[in-house]
């Protein structure tokens, strides 16, 4: 499992500049960045759902959408998955109560 | 950058059995489904901000915060990362419009 | 502007039993309340956008968009606009920090 | 029931130059449009939840919610309350399938 949301990454990426009518990535992209802000929050509100249903097969779908849609926004703002995974590991280090303060004001 | 999600994925399962005093993981646990995802939420609407926003520190953060709540939520439905991931690789396989038609309904 | 919302929610509440193929709110009815909770959640993110970008014309939209589906949403649960209302009204009789403090969990 | 919303728009209008100490109307001005969009999102997660979950008595206060704070960013917005149920009247002269295809693109 190990490097395929860096390739996903790159796929994200080449496929920006296809063309829209053939690549699903390069149709967001034409249509900005508030449209793939607002896939990411459809799709998240469809985890949510899939949640509260406790849907599993819905879910593991609904969490590639997210996964998918956060890694369309972060390559248009120039972030790479790495930002958020190093992120993600610093906090590791932390523990508890003690991470829990660190992440949310 | 490898394993990072599958160690987190660990550290989440053994939190959950914590003080809810002491673990945040533990805390939302106690709270239930619901609570879960509605951070879920919650996060995501603070992404699409920082997206909207241009607000690239804030955008790690939040994709941070969305990827812990995530993962916490299919620790609670006994999915696991590697589900998710081996679902993004499948559709990798997929291209393009092709890949947009099997994604959503 | 009186009773806008409350004849808006008879015609929901008529609309229900229509040709799903014909009515709008007949077809979220055949879809579900999960799937009319999704469009509330939906027309939410894209509030949320309208609001950051200071987008008035949209913002207008959106929030009829969010009160006709949250009302899509009471009718289902045999709730009514006025129970909404009533519930604002009492809240309206508290003030400043009080009332957040009533608010909120 | 008659004019719970402008009463309320009014109020909402007059407690944003209060002391923030004191206000959670002008708590939430000194945060900012994206603070109160935020709350709008929330709010609206916790009644998408409710909705799936058959939460009646919840539902009921996070329909009061969501419109509480969209009538914040309303005002914040120069919008009017008046606005949008002009906008949803004006919807409701349309019917079923063409109502439809008047609101979404």
């Amino acid at each position: 499992m190990t490097d395929i949301l860096q390739n996903l990454e790159k796929t994200i990426r080449e496929r920006r500049s296809a063309d829209p009518a053939q690549s699903y990535v390069a149709s967001l992209r034409k249509k900005g960045r508030a449209k793939m802000a607002e896939k990411l929050g459809e799709e998240a509100v469809e985890a949510v759902i899939a949640a509260v249903q406790d849907d599993k097969a819905g879910m593991t779908g609904e969490a590639a959408d997210i996964m998918f849609h956060l890694m369309v926004l972060l390559v248009d703002m120039d972030l790479s998955i790495d930002d958020v995974l190093a992120e993600l590991a610093r906090r590791e280090g932390l523990s508890g109560i003690t991470e829990k303060a660190s992440r949310k004001d």
